[in-house]
């Protein structure tokens, strides 16, 4: 008998339907001897519902009353699927965020746990109840709801794992697992069983978009075993851990980052502390810097590329246009056009030729490489955005189905 | 400077359109100088869309579910609202019925008030906010969701005027006022500008449904001035209040409540005790008996015959048809065709000569009546149905447009 959290995302509650299918894998789970803790996200749409409802009032509403209507959302999907358990003849409690013991900082909209009191559902697993928990929301020290920003539901589940010490947390979703590349692009993408935190942080913030960074952190922290897999198929997913040790992979998997856009600033004067003077007035906006690359000076100038996010490219060249004039710069150009290809691996650590064979992979096909950024885990390139998909094929073929 | 509770039905907040109309009226309110404190029902059909998706995944839900999830309702109104008067500039905060310490019973989709601990909306308005709180909700000694049944947001409005000793405490409805009769029906209906709560009970009872009995006895208790008003005319509405002294009115209204079924027990035997036994076997069923007829004994037999809610009208059949005939009565029917019709005024405790006078009215019109039933401040007389609107009309003409 083991403690199980299982978390069930938007689409996997969108309708009575798929509430059923719901009630179904947990009350399976149950009857097999397991307590069972759940969290729900709330329904489909609501959530988009909500904000359209809110801006019709008020284009500007304060965060604090936009966590308020917000929290709405996972009290109607967490009641609902309480009472389709309920049909099914099992004990069965729904509770809210604070309910729950959820207690998190004041930001708003982005609030963080900083502690879950489970004493109330630790009570209701004594009864041998299932317990229901609204995921994405807390409380804060004033008694006002908070909702945990993107990612939220996925971190509220790994936070009732960790206070509560159970034997496995479950995230389902509408993806079986993670895979070596996005499945939908790639035929050829394989299935893993396993990968471990780091491998999984490396392509969360990829772009993999499976699980958010934020619960895979906390698992890594907690040593919470995470299993990633689909509440409509029903197959063994992947699982999530600290070491991605019964494989022998070289790497784990390739990702792409549409999300990106280049941004360089031409010929500034070689001399020190400029580059420092750029990144800190652009991180003092809060715009976050990817990949650097910095030209050898020449002629007494050098170029300094980086990326960050496209959202946030606007922001950053309204930010640098003056001030690059200021420092001396020739000019400043951006660039949205382009991609981010990654290969993450926990074994390309003990293996020094990876990055050569990913690079022959996109020579091979006739793919430019603009920029390079590597980590200990982790090779990712900066290309055109028309290549982005060939160059996925090329690297996913030459490590995975040339094998 | 005063303060004043503003309560908002559903209609009054169905859409964005008609919040902002709630929020022009309370951020008036609130320039004149006043404290303000709103409670506000779910939107429209909220209510009536979640029980259909409830009943689409259980057709028998826990009432503590059902509360989860209904109260969810109220939240979005009530965030809503605080959103739109945000826009308007005001300072607002939004609180749940947990948060504005609705303490009630454990007695789900039906809790009643234990206590309202209004410490935390008494700081708020100490800051110059106005408070908008979710009524029709509070939180039980479990610390769960409750809600508080039919009239639960006037009751909720009434509760916090009560305790914060509110200088005024206003029900927003779709009408303007309470009426000598029902408005739609009768043209030449008058809008009262006082009522006393006796006759405003003895109206709500009576099917006028503007005001919920509970809200009316918890303003009497505590003797909270309400007024009844509309949130789209903007004009001065009806004031209950405890004495209805300012005006002269022999009566103040004139009522039809046609949820109501008489039930006729034929040839039960004289003998003491026959009747006590037949009430209290329908009051243990929860059933409410409203006019009893007894008729004097003949042969050795009465009949007995008393009127029920229409909805209990087999409930109570299906009770008494077996039982009767165990009493040695010969028979027992049931007509639903019926309807009641009262007149309610504190005026006539000192005026004997009303009751002559509205008999006169149905005489004269040929209505006949079956039953009749007398209070202090109160005459009904069971009639047919059919005869229901002309026997308004002539009670109404005799009363209010002769005079």
């Amino acid at each position: 008998m083991a403690l199980i959290v299982q978390k069930f995302g938007g689409s996997s509650v969108r309708d009575a339907e798929r509430i059923n299918n719901v009630a179904d894998i947990v009350t399976s789970t149950y009857r097999e001897g397991n307590d069972v803790v759940v969290v729900v996200s709330a329904q489909g749409d609501t959530t988009d519902d909500f904000i359209a409802k809110a801006a019709e009032i008020n284009e500007k509403p304060s965060k604090r009353e936009m966590d308020m209507l917000l929290s709405a959302g996972e009290q109607i999907s967490a009641s609902l699927l309480a009472m389709a358990i309920e049909r099914m003849g099992y004990p069965v409690v729904s509770l809210l965020g604070w309910q729950a013991g959820f207690d998190t900082t004041s930001d708003y909209g982005n609030a963080r746990i900083k502690k879950v009191d489970a004493s109330r559902i630790k009570k209701e697993i004594d009864k041998r109840r299932i317990v229901v928990i609204t995921g994405f929301q807390g409380v804060n020290r004033y008694g006002d709801m908070t909702t945990l920003g993107r990612g939220g539901s996925d971190t509220s589940a790994v936070a009732i794992a960790a206070t509560m010490h159970a034997d496995l947390c479950q995230i389902y979703t509408d993806v079986d697992g993670v895979y070596t590349a996005d499945p939908r692009k790639i035929p050829g993408a394989i299935k893993l069983d396993y990968i471990s935190y780091d491998e999984m942080l490396e392509l969360a913030t990829l772009g993999a978009q499976v699980l958010h960074n934020r619960s895979v952190e906390m698992a890594k922290k907690y040593n919470i075993e995470l299993e990633v897999l689909s509440s409509l198929t029903r197959r063994r997913g992947t699982i999530v851990r600290e070491e991605n040790n019964v494989e022998e992979m070289l790497i784990s998997g390739v990702a792409k980052d549409d999300n990106i856009a280049r941004i360089s600033i031409i010929g500034v004067p070689d001399k020190p502390g400029l580059a420092f003077k750029i990144f800190s007035k652009l991180s003092s906006k809060g715009i976050n810097v990817d990949i650097i690359l910095q030209s050898i000076g020449r002629n007494g100038t050098k170029d300094i590329s980086f990326t960050v996010a496209k959202n946030k490219m606007e922001d950053a060249m309204n930010l640098l246009n003056s001030y690059a004039e200021l420092l001396g710069a020739s000019g400043i150009v951006s660039d949205d056009k382009v991609t981010k290809v990654s290969i993450v691996g926990a074994g390309m650590e003990s293996h020094p030729g990876v990055a050569a064979e990913m690079f022959e992979a996109l020579f091979t096909r006739n793919v430019n490489i603009q920029m390079i950024s590597t980590s200990e885990i982790k090779i990712s390139v900066l290309i055109n955005k028309a290549d982005g998909e060939r160059a996925v094929e090329a690297i996913h073929e030459k490590f995975f189905e040339n094998a």
